[in-house]
């Protein structure tokens, strides 16, 4: 038979059984604390008409949408979350209960050259919250508090929430002068960090036709980031958008410590921006202290319209997405994946030493009945080779069971971390292993030198 | 703006958020029963080279397989795991440990015409055990162990593991010297329960040219199903293949007991073929038992040759496929969804009656903290439809927090079943809450009448 080059198409995240286990975990703790605010999963279909998913249109998306060839249906493949939410929330309407919670862990898909560290196929992890008509304040307040408890369930400590407020920028533009270019602007500003100020005051001057003071102004008000109300404070009373986005941010960060939102993790930052047509009210930019390079791992912000292009009713929302295989190939790339986390895919490994196996067999039902992960070796193989087993996969505990044991009820175990060895009865060293096991079952993904 | 209708696929399910939870929690508690029996998860890509996916051949499914537009990539989605597993055992040969214990519960696709409980894009929970050169017949005893694990665990209780071993059927075949015949005749054999037993003896008499003689042979022995050892013990000593798969199945059938198996949910039914050229030991099917007519709703089998496309090396394995989206639906159409399940996405609503919300911030963040799923209501809605929507989305608890209640230092709760009301200190309430809750999250997502 002609045999076949096995391959994986570039672009495409395959885990070997250990990281998998690890990014399960992620998206297990994730799961856990979007429930803990109230967020109910979802799990739209990953192909939709494709009307559907380009309903807001859009150049460089439509480029990169896999379409299907397949019958007389015009398919294609999600590319990101937010269109599916949308055709969701306008199509359920009548069935469904506002403001909507929700989160959704998926694989989207964008045709993109597959270059290192860019993906064809990613896990997006979104949460929205969506209005009837209105949608409250307080529920953009929430929003770093699920950042915070999120990443920091992953293990995560060092990070920085990013938090604005479209409002006070767009007043401020207004203020200037200069709200017809604001689009333009704000796209430029989104750079700063990469460009500096020089060459940012330049490009707005020659390419935006800016004048020097309408440069000034608007640098120093987005670079005073050590005290943002000052700048704030500086500009107050003279625009009603700006106002209300300066109430808005204060009211905002006032409920932040009572969210649990640590000072030292959110930053108040007028220059962050988030392009300018969809967002309307707090925005949010979410960095690891130590890898600003790698750009904001999580963001989002409030907006207007969820479902315009469906349906005459507003249904404002506030929404973040995390790019959850980036985020996971960084970590990995860095080495800040926790290799102390229990990957082995089981808690013990069963040898039986007879040819007879019930006893072994009966042993790991009664095990697997008290939630301990057994698996029961018994190909016929050296005993050199059984243990190795054991060990390549990281199983922490090796039940050996022969005549002996069995006809005196005991069963011997080893601790393959300490290589200690214990002989006590079935049911003491199941409680005991599932002491030690409960420990290290609770090890986070991520693990910061 | 022109509105678009918003619509999802036929053929691709989309749930409320109810049954995405009902849903959710199945696809839980199978990880957890796989967990049991040292299963590692996998998470292979949708999207493959066509060569890969289209590898083992194959007329009706390459004629239902989604192929993408993009590029100069000849790309394909997935239409079952097997083929990502095969490709995934042979390309990482090296990384991995055999045997390799994995499940996969992901979506694939077929691009079939939608009809009613046909679904293009469904879930399938796939498990399988690979060897490396051999694998010992313990692994297929403990698949009917896991399957019973798996569906008590998602609240089915009425379910039958059809048993068989290819072996015994390839044996008796050349002992009626229809061997040459079999695949035509195991075909025709596996529409037994839909044609019955006059016309199947018509079929393999008229169209397969079977002597009276043979059909009544091998009528008596498949339709044998209450005593099959009797079937067995007719033949025994007659052709080695024969006696071998009759000593496994012996084997086998012994563990049952000890994997805790019990009699009433396993039968040995020598007429269960499955697809007569890839599975060549024993192999599974598992039916409903109020609903046979659903066919089975997990099969699967022993294998010899699992990666042969990708290498000369003998990779044999056990596996089985659960249908899941089909099993969601049947389980929704027969009303044997759980209704009683706790799908609110909140365990506790709280209400702020006071402008100022910095309390109900914090006993949120406290709550939390504690474990317990959280909503603040804080639109801006009449008291009436601040109950309703705890009302319609089944959230057990509502705290209301006054400031009448909060200058005490106390919370008033709503239990939303009973309508009691309770005032209690915020320690002693939020213990009460996590403890009523638990017993309600324990609701498994099937409830047999």
């Amino acid at each position: 038979m002609n045999k076949i080059k096995p391959r994986t198409l570039s672009g495409f995240m395959e885990l070997l059984p250990p990281d998998q286990v690890c990014f399960d975990t992620m998206m297990l703790n994730l799961r856990k604390s979007f429930s803990l605010y109230g967020f109910t999963p979802l799990d739209t279909p990953l192909m939709e008409a494709s009307e559907i998913l380009l309903a807001k249109g859009g150049g460089e998306t439509e480029k990169q949408i896999y379409t299907l060839r397949k019958g007389d249906n015009d398919l294609a493949v999600r590319y990101e979350l937010t269109a599916s939410l949308a055709k969701y929330a306008a199509l359920y309407y009548n069935d469904l209960t506002f403001p909507l919670r929700r989160y959704e862990i998926g694989k989207v898909y964008r045709g993109e050259r597959a270059q290192r560290g860019r993906f064809r196929e990613f896990y997006q992890a979104d949460i929205d919250i969506i209005g009837d008509g209105s949608l409250d304040l307080m529920n953009e307040a929430e929003i770093p508090g699920v950042i915070y408890k999120s990443l920091t369930s992953l293990g995560l400590k060092r990070f920085i929430i990013k938090i604005n407020n479209r409002k006070i920028l767009n007043g401020f533009f207004e203020i200037l002068g200069i709200n017809e270019l604001s689009t333009e602007v704000m796209r430029v500003v989104d750079k700063l960090d990469k460009i500096g100020e020089k060459k940012l005051s330049e490009t707005l001057i020659d390419a935006l036709g800016l004048t020097q003071t309408q440069v000034d102004g608007l640098l120093g008000f987005i670079t005073n980031k050590t005290e943002p109300f000052g700048a704030l404070d500086l500009y107050k009373g003279k625009n009603e958008t700006f106002d209300q986005g300066t109430e808005e941010i204060i009211t905002l960060r006032k409920y932040l410590s009572d969210l649990g939102v640590p000072e030292t993790h959110y930053k108040i930052d007028l220059s962050i921006a988030r392009g300018l047509d969809y967002y309307t009210g707090t925005v949010y930019e979410t960095y690891l202290t130590d890898y600003p390079e790698v750009g904001a791992i999580c963001s989002g912000g409030r907006y207007d319209n969820l479902a315009e292009h469906y349906t005459d009713r507003k249904m404002p929302g506030v929404g973040l997405s995390i790019g959850l295989t980036r985020l996971f190939y960084i970590l990995q790339e860095q080495g800040l994946l926790n290799d102390s986390l229990l990957t082995a895919p089981a808690d013990v490994l069963i040898i039986p030493m007879t040819e007879e196996c019930s006893h072994a067999v009966k042993l790991a039902t009664t095990m697997r009945e008290s939630g301990l992960r057994v698996q029961i070796y018994s190909e016929n193989k050296k005993f050199k080779n059984k243990i190795s087993y054991a060990d390549k996969l990281g199983i922490p505990f090796v039940v050996f069971l022969g005549e002996d044991e069995i006809s005196k009820g005991l069963i011997k175990v080893k601790d393959m971390a300490t290589g200690e060895q214990t002989i006590a009865s079935y049911g003491i060293l199941t409680a005991g292993i599932l002491d030690k096991i409960k420990t290290q079952r609770k090890g986070e993904p991520v693990k910061e030198k």
